[in-house]
């Protein structure tokens, strides 16, 4: 067993069962009372990273209790060697059987060659798969010819906000040559994808209130400006007839398509259209009349409400005017657009077009952003290339996906090179119930990251 | 104490015992897991029937363990006297101190000359107020001079169709020839009103769904029309920029509002504004231009959003693209309008105006109730009018109400004049947190149906 790949091979179902302990953690970072799993996520990590030969390990406690990051290192290729860092995140969302789910969400289940759980496509699958590189690496007698640091973070699905604040007080801990950022998602089982641009994101929820209290409808209604109704004309409002969103100054800044997306782009689309049928099957297809499928989700801004309550909605009837009424936004951003910047737009707007029979108020989450576009020309994304061509025996197509990796743009701050390598689907269902992943992409990507790593340390491009 | 005007002023503290012994039973229609506590009520309530001295009570038992009728009548006054009927519901609205109550919702609590519980003014007030005057009334030496039905009905806030199969199987049981309708609310402490017309109920929910499952927004968004956004689209077209309705045939059957409409409402419309002021209290009036206060309320149609839900609302985001969204939907109906045809009219219209990017969906509850115009010359309303003005010491304004009391329209196929009697305030917050009453209300309301019995027992108008 001296070579990595064949080391990779041999252990499989190891790794596979290592992959599911892993999974059976409950870690959804935006419910407090799972800290303690996301915690005990971290310090399985740490011991895993201790176990596979890095020299070093650690967890780096946040303030308040807030999710840990786990930070591995290994420094053998020696001090002249360039450095990788890989980072992943390892906290999910929430879910329970009632969204849907056909398993238990947090009990891996092995079917047709996939495997169904809470995290298994965003983001464990990741973790999992660079672990498992770098422990075949450091397992084999050729040892890797570039330096390794591994970042885990705890906290991506609920704003990052601490390893943001982490790298800004420490940068020389994660400093590196090039960062591979290890999250999203490919566009087919055997068609490998290199996103190259990702969308920013930025958040807000808007309550709209009228009288003081619950009333009895009977008794005051059409004499009172109903909350739920006011919200959904403000909610109408926010985008025109062709599904473009008409917040004034929405798209001020917003980068153009480029003739060189577009020739990109254009070889994504039929996946795209495929999976689109699959997986989100819509009466029909919406949105910008003017961009085509990869386009809408990878290269223009959205504005999508995430969620909307108001007055009763449990069983039966109860016939009441509701004292308020709120929804969750959230806007996808592209490359030159400010997330504080679009932000205020939509806030000015909804102020501009609420009745004055209501009061609005508006709460900011804190979550912001930027979009990120990458070299295609550089080292990472030419070694990134060729490692999904060797794992896969395909050449990858490049897309601009339309999910945030927030951290993306913190990476290039530390590092001078960045590339995202996915290895799960966007059927996979990341977010939704029934997420999962197809067996076949956790062994390639671990062969993936595998050649990666031999790439990059030996220069090659 | 041969008069039963005086037993009831001795026995005040008494009586208000027992009403809080009742309000603290949580005889919560709508919610399947408090049925065993309106059963206990009803048999509550036979058992006090009873010990006033009615010559039987019993409890009717509804299908599939339905909320059950009390059922009490008194035949003293022989063959030949005429019958009232008094008709009252003691089930009320789910309540919890989450909603804004000061004090727990299902223990009374009295402050300043009010009480505060749930069900204190809708509707055990006037379950308490009329039993206690039956009481009054049998307790003393003079008897009364007609006989007395009474009914107490458990399913009011949950549709009543029980009742109503009830009514169409057994007219006999029910049968009277002055029906006495005992819900609702008056203008002020010290100023009765008599209701002399209803709004009606029709209601029905909308679903909207479009992709198969919750999605990441990230991924997806942009492609697809989200259910919250289609939802809230629909809602914003129901009505116009002038508070209209804007359903077409929505308003094709109403019937205008009178020379006499204007004149007996106009008296109504300062307590109307004041209360408002008081209860409603949102930043502007809203509703149809045409028309005033008390007209909007109780002489024109309208449509209300009761609830809405869609996504992810719990703490922190969920960047979910939500499969679908739901609202509920009542509207509130004046005469002349069939409930069946205004549903037609709602569900053609959101056919029509749905996008063909969503699959919409409607589900209907059932609840159904045509408006009521009642008599202000018959000797019901008369007697009543004299009723008020010896209890209070004020002549009461007529008004027309804005909640809808379903029963009325039943309860005029079983007898020949019909009368709605209300002791409760619409400031009393009925449905909504901190519901009460003032003490001096129920005490007066005694006093009215003693009155009232009387006056039709003297055949006086």
């Amino acid at each position: 067993m001296n070579n990595p790949y064949q080391y990779a091979k041999s252990n499989q179902q190891r790794f596979l069962d290592e992959y599911q302990e892993l999974l059976r953690i409950r870690t959804i970072s935006t419910q407090p009372q799972h800290a303690k799993d996301v915690a005990r996520a971290a310090e399985w990590l740490k011991a895993m990273m201790l176990r596979i030969g890095m020299d070093r390990a650690e967890v780096i406690l946040m303030p308040e209790g807030r999710c840990p990051l786990a930070l591995g290192e290994w420094n053998g290729a020696g001090e002249d060697a360039p450095t990788i860092l890989i980072y992943c995140h390892y906290d999910v969302q929430p879910a329970e059987v009632a969204d849907g789910w056909d398993t238990e969400p947090f009990e891996p289940t092995i079917k047709d060659g996939r495997l169904f759980c809470r995290g298994a496509v965003d983001s464990k699958l990741h973790v999992m798969s660079n672990l498992k590189a770098v422990e075949s690496w450091l397992a084999s007698e050729e040892k890797p010819k570039v330096n390794i640091k591994v970042v885990l973070e705890g906290e991506e699905e609920s704003g990052s906000e601490n390893i943001n604040a982490f790298i800004a007080a420490h940068p020389e801990r994660l400093a590196a040559d090039i960062a591979m950022i290890s999250d999203g998602a490919i566009l087919a089982p055997d068609q490998p994808s290199l996103t190259y641009g990702l969308r920013g994101i930025t958040a807000l929820e808007l309550h709209v209130s009228a009288p003081v209290s619950d009333l009895h409808s009977g008794h005051w209604g059409g004499s009172v400006h109903n909350p739920i109704q006011a919200l959904s004309e403000i909610l109408a409002q926010l985008h025109d007839e062709n599904g473009a969103v008409s917040v004034p100054g929405f798209y001020d800044d917003v980068a153009a398509v480029t003739a060189q997306d577009r020739a990109l782009l254009e070889k994504v689309e039929p996946y795209l259209q495929a999976e689109w049928d699959d997986v989100v099957s819509a009466p029909a297809l919406w949105g910008e009349a003017a961009y085509n499928l990869p386009e809408r989700l990878g290269a223009r801004p959205t504005l999508e409400i995430n969620g909307i309550h108001g007055g009763y909605t449990g069983d039966g009837m109860k016939t009441v005017l509701p004292a308020r009424a709120f929804a969750k936004i959230t806007c996808r951003l592209v490359p030159r657009q400010d997330p504080e910047r679009v932000l205020n737009c939509v806030v000015e707007h909804i102020k501009r077009i609420a009745p004055n029979t209501v009061n609005i108020d508006f709460k900011f989450g804190g979550m912001g952003a930027e979009a990120v576009l990458l070299d295609v020309a550089g080292l990472a994304l030419k070694s990134a290339a060729e490692a999904y061509t060797y794992a896969w025996g395909v050449e990858p197509v490049f897309e601009r996906a339309g999910g945030s990796v927030p951290i993306t743009f913190e990476c290039m701050k530390v590092a001078g090179d960045v590339v995202i390598m996915s290895y799960g689907l966007k059927s996979g269902r990341a977010h939704g119930p029934n997420e999962n992943i197809y067996l076949q992409n956790f062994y390639n990507g671990i062969q993936a990251t595998i050649k990666f790593i031999d790439l990059v340390g030996e220069g090659r491009g």
